[in-house]
């Protein structure tokens, strides 16, 4: 029997070479610091729903309906929100039974260009095993899908599609340099991620602004055993749990 | 004294995201397999002149001019060519003295993009000291450019590039996660590359086209001290060797 095929998109600027048939793959969007990790924070917290929108203005709308707003550009939480991209803002207390829309600089645009993909789901180191989990109960093929930071490389997304490529291995098919790539980053830091990234520019980015503190965070393994899917413009739970754990 | 910067440019698709101001840098183009290694063969064996053209039809146009011409397009000769792109053609009997139009599948496009830059030099394992030597001594800052398969990464290059970027660390600023991703899979693989490579899809594809001697030959180091330079639409040896020997 062939196996599915996993492929690792490094960058949403190389989204065109990966889109096609995409309406019969399964994507697994990326960004460790912090989108999606944030995400999978805020669904362990109870929040009811996440709405990504493309710009501030945008949430603001949503607030305007009773939505909480989350905004961040360049790392920082945008003037006039109640929260930025924090994990640690993502509190049961602030966010439990709320829908948030948010903008975050590149994990909303990873999960727009997704949008057409058979499922959309969110992986962060959080909640690695139920990711692993739902790849190997679909046997489809997959896009690791990486979203950087505007446009280029890092490796905190790089190293979390390898953790992943590497625990399906026996199921996928590698398909191209970038998944065998990934893997081999995960394989040379795996001992210890949160030394290994205290040089990636992301963290050097933290150091700046003083949120050292979300590294330890995002970096923590499979909290949750949840998986945030995003489908028609909105993130919610995967309803019918038990056909993935 | 700030540094110089050195970024590593995984493939052709992300190279709007590092042109501004390429006239102020140094471009090294990488292929190892095979463009640049072939290129830097040829030097070896007493080629005059390499021409990168964008097509077979125009690689015949000079053909018809007296030029050897070679032309390779997904790994294969092209038919009615004398040469293709594997290094071990071009033997001092075949090229000797000669010029030579070559166009290939990823190369000719990276050599083509990088046209503006202060300087372009070819890159391969087997000018990899001549290559290092010329970026410090110019202390400028350098783009590491690999050509990689069709808009995709591949190991190869990416390899390259960190075996470069690693040697001149303590005379560059690393710039983006980039550069340090290539470092990291050099360090990882650079114990035995031959054994590392069997695993790219371009090794693989090799293995389909029976030219898997070619891996060998692109893989050994410094048989030549050699900086071949790509000006005007142009290879040749690089005049004033004294400058960075």
């Amino acid at each position: 029997m062939k196996l599915p095929v996993i492929e690792t998109l490094l960058t949403p600027a190389m989204f065109p070479l990966y889109s096609e048939n995409i309406e019969n793959k399964n994507v697994v969007v990326i960004d460790i610091l912090r989108a999606t990790t944030t995400i999978c924070v805020a669904f362990e917290n109870g929040v009811e729903e996440m709405i990504p929108v493309g710009s501030p203005d945008l949430a603001k709308v949503y607030q305007q309906k009773g939505y909480l707003a989350a905004a961040e550009r360049n790392g920082s939480t945008v003037d006039g929100f109640e929260l930025g991209n924090s994990p640690q803002e993502f509190t049961p207390e602030n966010i439990s039974g709320r829908k948030i829309a948010f903008t975050t600089t590149n994990g909303t645009r990873a999960l727009e260009l997704s949008k057409h993909a058979a499922n959309v789901i969110i992986g962060s180191f959080r909640n690695l095993d139920a990711v692993v989990a739902f790849l190997l109960n679909e046997k489809k093929d997959t896009i690791l899908f990486c979203a950087g930071w505007k446009d280029k490389v890092n490796l905190e997304d790089t190293l979390f599609a390898g953790a992943v490529a590497d625990r399906v291995k026996h199921a996928f098919e590698a398909e191209g340099d970038a998944v065998m790539l990934s893997r081999d980053l995960y394989e040379f830091a795996s001992s210890d991620l949160y030394s290994y990234l205290q040089k990636a520019s992301h963290v050097q980015r933290f150091k700046a602004l003083h949120v050292e503190s979300d590294l330890d965070v995002c970096l923590r393994m499979n909290t949750s055993q949840s998986l945030p899917v995003y489908k028609e413009n909105s993130i919610t739970l995967k309803q019918n749990e038990s056909v993935y754990r």
